[in-house]
This record gives C-alpha cells, structure tokens and sequence, in this order.
C-alpha cells in the first residue's frame, strides 16, 4: 500500500495538491464457499460484517484452501501488519504462509531482500512486481503489500487490504484455531462500521494525508483533520478499553497499526506534531495495552518501520537518514487499563508464541532486546 | 549564523560528510576604551570574562556609543536571540538600535522584508548583504546575524556573535540600566567557560551536527553525542536553579535560545528525537522558568522560528512545507523551580516592559495570545 500508482521513484509529494490515496485494487476474495458468492458491485475498502456481499465487478472468487495461499506482508508497512496481527490472532499460521519483504525498496517497489538470496523461499520471486506479473503482465498500479499469493501459480490473487482480514476472520473460519477471538463480533457490527470508517479516513489515511500534502494549506488542513479524530479517539478510550468495548476487534487491529508508528514516523516524518502519541494519555495507554497483548506487539520491527518511511520517501527526506530516536522502551511499561475492565480475547484465548522462523529480530522491539 | 559560507540555495548537507560550522567571522570589537586592546590573536568564540583580552590578527576596536550602532538580529535565528536577550536583560535598547530581518532568505541570506517598504527603517537597506558589503565588497563568507553595523557608515561592524553578548556586559556596562544583572559574574567565571564551551560544541551546535549530517553514521554519532550532553544538563539542572547557580548567567542565554527551538524544530527537522525537551523533566522546568522570566520568552516568535528552519533548509525539507505542531501552551505552565531557590535577577532587577515596537506579533508566542 506504500506505492502510489505510476509514481516515480521518490515522487510522494504533488506539489500544490492534497494527497489522494488510490483506492483500486485487484478485489479478487478467498472465500469458503466461491459458488454462492455474486457479482454485486460490494463497496470498495470491505464489506464490514457482510461475508457473502458480493465482488467487485470483474473480481474473482477463489476457494479457501489450507496450504494453497501465501501472505506477502511486509512489517514495515502499516496496511500489511494488520494481516500480520490478523493472522496470528486468529491462529492461520498452518493454512497461510507467510513471505516477508524487506523494509526498503525503489520504484519497482518491495522486495524479498532479507530472504536468503534475496528471494522468497515459497514463492523464488525478487520481487513482489514479479507476482503481480505473473497474474497481469505489466501491472500498471501499484505494487502494493499486502497481497495473497496463489502458490502453484505463483499470481497475486489480491491486494485488497480492507478485505483480506475481514476474509480471515469470517471466511478462513475453519482453519481458525481454538480459542480464536471472534473480531467482528455480531452484536457490535453496526457500531463498528462507522468507527472503522473514520478511523481509516481520518487517522490510517490521516497521517499519509498530512505527510503527502502537496501545499501548506493542504497540510495544515489534514494536521487539524487527524488531531479532530485522534481528540475524538482519546475521548472514546478515555472510558473504554478498546474501541468497541471490552473485548479487542477489527477495529482495534486497525488503530493499532497506526499508533504503533506514530512517534517513531508520522510525529516527525509526517509532521503530524501537534503531541507525541505519549501526549496523548488514554490513547498512549491503550496502544501500550494492545502492544503488550500476544498478536500485537510481537508482530512490530520497529526498525524496519522507521527504515521503511525515511528511506522510501526520497521526496520528503532526501537525506535518508533514519533517526536514532525516539526511545522505545516506555512501550513496556504499565498501562494501567485492567482497571476499565474487558479482557482482550473475550471467552477466547491468547494466541501462543510466535511461530518459529517469524519472530522480529531482537533490538528491534523491546519485547525482545538486543 | 544560518547562512553555510559559499552555500548555494538549500545546500546544507553534504553528502558523506560531517557537518562543521564554519567559525571564522568579522572579529572586530566594540570596546569602551579601544587604546587598552592589543592584538592578542584573541580566542574565537569569545574571551569570556577577559574583557580586554585582545583582538584577533587583523581586527580593529571599535568605541563604544551611545546611538552609533545598530544591532541586526533575526528572531529566528538562536544565535541572534542571543544578543536580543542580552540586549534587554541589560537594558541597552537606548544605546543600541535593533534591526530584525525577516525568518526566511534565499542564498543571498537575510533580508529586511519584515519591515515597511522591505527596507531597515534606520540602515535603509533591503538585505544584511548590502551592510556586509559597505564594509567589505563582494565579502565571500557567510551572511550572518547577529550583526552589529555601524550606522553612520552602514557598514558591519563585527558578526562574532559568542563576543558580541560579553562585550555587551563588559564594554557597554556604562549604558546598562538600572539594575542589570550580572550575567558575567566574577566568581564563577572559571567554573563558567568549560560550561559554556561543552554547551556550544555538545549543544547549540550539536543540534546543526545532527540535522547536516552528510551520512547515517555521522548522523548517528552526532545523535548520540547531543543526548550525552542533555543528559549532563538534566543531571546538572536538577539540583541548581540555574547553570552557575542562583542567578542567571550568560550560559543560561546561551543554552535557552537552544532549548526554545528543541521541540518546534530540532527534535522533528533535525532529526533530535531520542526525546522531546518536554519529556526532560529538569531541563523542561529550567526552559519554562527561564521563559516565563522577563526577557527571555518576551523575545521568542515561534511563527519565525518555525518558518526559517523548515523553509530555508530545502535540502532536508524540499516541500518548504512548517509544521503546525507543537502544541507551545505548555511553556506557561507551573515549573516549580522556586523550590531550588535562588533568583534570576541576583541583587539586580527584572527588565522593563519589552519596548513598544520591540514586541513579538501576537499569536506567535503564548505570552501575547492572538
């Protein structure tokens, strides 16, 4: 999700323009049963809490299938580390691999550059682009992670972000492990949607729009767009201990992704400083909650995420230089919401370690030091 | 002090290099009694305490008088700000003139297009340029503030800035008001000058070390070497008042005009970011106590601050794009410093009311509200 389409290399920032973010994907969905599945135009960004609702026009349904898909997702990328957390939550290691590009790339885009090699060892591909070839030869858009690889033939099945971990949740139900937590739970649907809504608009999308302003007015327009929202979300978990109340869900992965790179990335990088999220006492607690939750924390490289934005973003720091801070250990103290109550998993469980082979590297998170 | 000597537009870093500051200025002095001066090859960077301590190779004295010189200063500038508390802690506005540039410049440097009509109301020029040039045509070196010209002739008298603020205390100790501080006090001026010597190399100009890096590394090493000398600040601060003790001193002018700018610009543009000052208990209460103190935050326009790093510097910001952060509320907010004792002024006074015309814009500090 970190190329904009056609750019060229570093060319993040139009120059008097508000930053629009491209929304068209390949909206192919897995899907437990392909047959009952129609054609019905369903709404760009997921079908919240709508399973069947339908594809996109000229969109495919391909069938749920342990062993047949794999996630390219890489860490640095906010859009991709919530299929991370996704996946591990709900326990599909076992059914869905996962590739993991390197944090860097260049107009060609991610790359499998930590792999031995440098090639992923499922897929034998460099780079992503070559997956998204083999599906469309000279793909014109962006190559974006996440994206779901049919393993045997080696194509993109889907980039489809917003979709993928609603699939995960309601359609890879058979393969979810004991305990799973239920992340679109029923009761909470219609709430959740119009949280999900503004969250992605105004703070996942937020913060790219004040990094990607073209003009100062743009900028300063988007600043005063995303601190309304994260005011708004500071209010909302100043009584709650996660968005949708007690228990943790989709909306929660969602927040999460963002606020995990606020400090380190977007307070500077983006110039969305009017606070640090440690300004910010509520939402600073309930970031540091979910870091500290199975599933979350353990899924952070914030290495890579910080080499991610200061590398890539040629156009907004030409230097690349990647800074030394900020400190990172506060994310291990206390937070203190026990006392609002819940219990993250609900009468799920935790998710258990981190599988063998998929940890982050130690240094790079304080959950596991240097 | 902005302005890299030979720098063509936007060019301060320097790929793979460190950044060094270029320390060779126009060292004449303005003296009360020129005959006592002897060409000494004098220290740059000051004779702190050495009032008559010589002139550098080359240089010439210059009498003190009352209306003769004007002193040139862009808010924005932290060197500049400098001499603009100095200035008013001594109550010197009636002996010395002061001319403010605006807060950004193209590569011909400051220009005085804040004023009426674009042009110094007293020097009647339109860029510091023209002053530099009227002493030396064609002058090849950086284009500096502070600077003190000499209006009969409108030509520079001396850019040495860390001279410029003791010579105000030694040389014009004639002019000073009524109840001027002793900024330069006897006693401690021994335990003094290694302070204010760690202070520039570790501090004021640590800050430039890690925003021009040329290189990760160098970078890096510049990062690390700041915070161990901010960590030495808040160790030293959090049993003293003040730098030397109970009073303030030139070394406290010296490191305020640095920690004023920490957090609206150092920490996100130059990539300062282990922590912000905010989060430095001590050395956040001594910056508030210091601003809150008549003469120092009365004379800080974060607007101009803000605007000369992000829009000059395009090499490290090519969108030119000020952020609208921090939040600056909280610099007038309780410090609780009184509990170390001591008293800023000594025996001394508190300056006057800032002088009409003197006064920052309103909205650009929270002292004067918009």
């Amino acid at each position: 999700m970190e190329t904009r389409e056609y750019s060229t290399k570093g060319a993040y920032v139009t120059t008097g323009t508000e930053f629009t973010r491209d929304t068209h994907y390949i909206e192919d969905r897995i899907v437990a049963d392909p047959e009952i599945l129609r054609t019905s135009g369903g709404p760009v960004g997921g079908s919240i809490g709508n399973p069947h609702g339908g594809l996109s026009e000229g969109a495919q349904a391909w069938p749920v299938e342990a062993g047949r898909y794999r996630l390219v997702a890489a860490r640095a990328c906010p859009w991709a580390n919530r299929t991370i957390i996704v996946r591990r939550l709900l326990g599909l290691e076992d059914a869905i691999s996962l590739g993991t590009p390197g944090p860097t790339h260049d107009v060609r885009s991610w790359t499998f550059d930590l792999d031995e090699g440098g090639v992923d060892p499922v897929l034998g591909t460099e780079r992503v682009q070559e997956n998204y070839f083999k599906r469309f030869p000279g793909y014109p858009r962006g190559i974006t992670v996440p994206a779901i690889v049919d393993v045997p033939t080696g194509a993109v099945v889907t980039n489809d972000y917003p979709q993928i971990t609603l699939d995960f949740s309601t359609e890879w139900k058979a393969f979810h492990r004991q305990g799973a937590p239920d992340l679109l739970p029923a009761d909470k649907l219609e709430e959740m949607r119009p949280v999900i809504k503004r969250i992605f608009t105004e703070v996942n999308n937020g913060v790219y729009r004040c990094g990607f302003a073209g003009s100062q007015e743009a900028y300063a327009a988007a600043h005063d767009r995303l601190w309304a929202a994260m005011d708004w979300l500071e209010e909302r978990l100043a009584t709650r201990r996660y968005l949708m109340g007690d228990t943790i869900t989709e909306a929660d992965v969602r927040l999460f992704t963002t606020l995990v790179r606020f400090d380190p990335v977007y307070h500077g990088h983006f110039k969305c400083n009017r606070n640090k999220l440690t300004e910010m006492p509520a939402l600073w607690a309930y970031a540091r909650d979910l870091f500290q939750t199975p599933g979350f924390g353990d899924t952070v490289d914030f290495d890579q995420i910080k080499a991610h934005y200061y590398v890539v973003h040629e156009d907004i720091n030409p230097t690349r230089i990647v800074p030394s801070g900020p400190d990172l250990s506060n994310w291990l103290e206390p937070h203190g919401r026990e006392a609002l109550g819940g219990s993250p998993f609900g009468t799920g469980t935790a998710p258990g370690p981190v599988r063998p082979g998929e940890e982050v590297a130690p240094g790079t998170n304080p959950l596991y030091p240097a």
